[in-house]
């Protein structure tokens, strides 16, 4: 959907003309041309632009270009004017925050063109690979400030190559969306996110709102806004805000559901009339459950297996077809469904040695199955799977599928009701959904009612740059958003427990999948 | 009127305590806090707060005390935050931004007390002594940045002697509300004021609202917001604004009339319904007219007069009680009032030689009053007035008149219909309404009906921040009024040419004024 450009932030407006009949203020007479195109009651105005204002209205001729935004408050903000014809492209930043990778996004503001886009490591793995380590060197003296100048000075510095990539300025920037969870978004803002990991699970701001890019330090246009996306609580956070603004989920009319798998899984099912939302970081019984599966995607790493179901070879796919060196979270999903197509595998995911051949070994003591053979493999080792890999994952599967099945049933619906399902994020870009349904992972929903998202947290973050209108749905979405706290009571342990088989105790669930032929349990 | 101690923008606040029920952010849970308080939808808060808010709000048990304003979109801001059981005093700064002088008072926020006052020269009378001569300046290089850094740095030092005097510091500052003429509050601001005083007369800025003062250049606390009062236009400025909201014209049944006589003549009448404002600085035909009269008073000058009827001794009170070395504005109109009531001058101003005895001279071809002989005065030389000094009294009595009548009676209303007449300023502390009646300046209403408001200006600054029900007040009184430009056409030259009589042509309309015995034209 191509927003129309009578939402872009950025307008030309002709102003009426003083007179002796008509003699108000130049700001009120700018604000008067502001609040009829923009729909806003109040116009804001900082004292540099005012201080420019009566000189370059008279050289303009009482038209200009304005560069908007918006308060929390429906109060409008002129964050930049310049000449009606001028040429330069007025730009905003879009950025995905996330606590491995960042992605920075720059956009004309004018045409809604995206000029350019960058991805970096977050700087503060350095510090601590994740939310939790990060939140711990809070603890230690300048911990936060460390962390705090590494995200900035991180973004400021890749910002820098972007613009000259682009043939642009950071001078030229002059909105700003960022997207993140909630403690990369109060470590971005200076906010001290002890508490968010303690009971009751506090953080520090919900809704920061509007901030001036010159107070975060952002070296952007020094009247520049940012816009940071508020979170629902310490573990839903505004990457998801923004994931549910990028799938238009709050105006559907049918019944969605969005899951976003990073560091932990996040759910959110609604449509137009309510939203429910739950996060996977609920208790410890699922502590790290969805998530530790396999190797970091990169070079070398298996992301597509397939098992050939006469001659039981097996076919592998590497990224960028570099030699074999790991197994990414989608190949391992990918093997585990064709292992249990051609009944290597059990339904209680137990390896069955008569099935495997020469592939199954023991080693330490540890059940294994070679992938890939030694000569084959990136570092001349056996490349394979051990039986310990296979159970976390079935716990994994289980605690997802857990938590679909209770934030559906919470509602009262049938998960195969559900009219869509997104899947936001890596996790989502690269798993086979016929291979998550097969292992029981994810609802037998027909194939077309699954949706990739890709990076839905960048592509929120540009949606409210891109058109003014998504602005107010910000925090219409969040306000309307229910959250459900995870109890991980004995209801909840009982359909875990009926979802550790593949695909699921209750076969019933899964009419797609065939059972394979020798469906037995081993013993 | 004691504002109500809920009224204070100090408030104590308790905030519900985080629990798994109740895990909201901190800055949520104060936000919920104050907007029950202040009847807010929203609150801003200031980065540097919100740093502070989490481990503040533990070691203070989850109470805070905060200083609170409001933004011109209903929005609260939080200014201040500090423990409940903090012991110092938590100030506010009224500013009256006069042209020729300037007064700050200190309050104190929480108790509404006026810990201390100081008044000083505007130190821009340094490069031009009012309005018009300043706004020329400002077409000089460097010329605004001149005036902003004199105004700024003259609150700034007389603001850190008047802390130490009061025994609390700049620091402890945290609200401001400043009211002056529109063009003092553009050099405040540092806007450029030159369109005012060019066809059609345009300001930069008409509701300069709430501002950080950091971005003023003022040095107190640097989270601290200053309200500038709003402008109806270049020659109706926020120091009426401020005169309005303090004699509380907008909530009267009855109607009132405002008269300030500053550098302008500027005129308010209205209820709780309505409001009709004009200026005296209407065209060429009344310029200075109102205002251009005696000396500035001072120790020495004369502010009282009277003429004994039997003995037409004249008797004269001096500033100080020193040797006589003038007439202010006050003293002039007394003894105007005193030479009509003992005939001395006739109907039209015009001095009665033989009415004066020996204190009649002509001198240079001018006949001339001797007041106070030479041997008395405070230079050795005859102390009087000329005939032209009496002349410009009574074009400047016209003029106050006749504005007066046409106000009134753009609205239908006979000017004995006024229920309250309030005199603001300098003009209105000094000056003994009889024998401004007597000349015929202001309407022959009953005497009770005057009320002199003192700083009405600075009153008016100064209730803002004793009461936060005053802050919406000052945009509605605004939006409220409107302003009537004086069309100097015929009908009122008739009305001008018809008050230069003493009362008045119609000496109906002032029963109360004894036509003296005299009471014949000179020839």
């Amino acid at each position: 959907m191509t927003p129309s450009h009578d939402n872009r932030w950025v307008r030309t407006v002709t102003l009426s003309r003083p007179s002796l009949g008509d003699n108000t203020a130049d700001a009120d007479r700018l604000e008067a041309a502001l609040n009829k195109t923009l729909g806003t009651r109040i116009v804001h105005m900082d004292p540099d632009l005012l201080k420019q204002l009566p000189d370059r209205l008279r050289q303009w001729d009482f038209r200009a270009t304005t560069v908007l935004f918006k308060n929390d408050d429906d109060a409008g903000i002129l964050v930049h004017l310049t000449a009606p014809d001028a040429v330069e492209a007025l730009c905003g930043l879009a950025v995905d925050l996330g606590t491995t990778r960042v992605v920075l996004r720059i956009i004309d503001l004018s045409t809604g063109e995206h000029l350019g886009e960058s991805v970096f490591d977050n700087p503060q793995i350095a510090v601590g690979p994740d939310v939790l380590a990060r939140i711990h060197h809070v603890e230690t003296p300048g911990g936060l400030h460390r962390l705090n100048r590494l995200i900035i000075e991180g973004i400021n510095n890749q910002l820098r190559r972007l613009c000259s990539r682009c043939s642009t300025s950071p001078e030229r920037i002059h909105l700003v969306s960022i997207a993140g969870n909630t403690a990369m978004t109060h470590l971005l803002m200076g906010l001290n996110p002890r508490w968010m990991i303690r009971e009751p699970y506090i953080p520090v701001v919900n809704r920061p709102g509007v901030v001036r890019t010159a107070e975060l330090g952002l070296d952007v246009h020094p009247s520049a806004r940012a816009l940071i996306f508020p979170n629902v609580g310490s573990y839903f956070g505004g990457d998801l805000i923004a994931g549910i603004l990028f799938c238009d989920m709050d105006r559907r009319e049918e019944t969605a559901i969005l899951v976003d798998v990073g560091t932990n899984a996040e759910v959110v099912l609604g449509n137009r009339n309510w939203m429910m939302a739950c996060a996977g970081a609920a208790g410890p019984a699922l502590e790290g459950g969805v998530t530790r599966m396999g190797t970091t995607a990169g070079p070398g790493v298996i992301d597509r297996i397939g098992i050939d179901p006469v001659s039981m070879a097996i076919d592998i796919h590497t990224i960028e077809d570099q030699p074999p060196r790991g197994i990414c979270g989608s190949g391992v999903i990918d093997l585990a469904a064709a292992l249990f197509r051609s009944a290597m595998i059990d339904i209680r995911g137990k390896l069955i040695p008569e099935r495997c051949g020469d592939r199954f070994k023991i080693k330490d003591g540890l059940a294994h199955l070679t992938i890939v053979p030694a000569g084959q493999s990136a570092n001349g080792k056996d490349l394979g799977i051990t039986q310990a890999d296979l159970d976390s994952l079935i716990r994994s599967k289980a605690a997802m599928y857990t938590i679909l099945e209770t934030i559906t049933g919470s509602v009262g619906m049938q998960q195969h009701e559900l009219g869509t399902f997104f899947v936001a994020g890596t996790f989502g870009a690269y798993i086979d959904p016929l291979s998550a349904i097969t292992i029981g992972m994810i609802p037998d929903l027909p194939i077309e009612r699954y949706h990739s998202l890709g990076n839905s947290s960048l592509g929120g973050a540009t949606r409210v740059l891109e058109d003014s209108g998504c602005f107010d749905r910000v925090n219409r979405i969040r306000d309307g958003i229910t959250y459900m706290e995870l109890n991980v009571n004995q209801d909840f342990m009982n359909r875990f427990s009926a979802a550790k088989f593949l695909p699921h105790t209750d076969t019933s669930r899964f009419p797609s999948v065939p059972l394979p032929a020798s469906g037995s349990k081993s013993t």
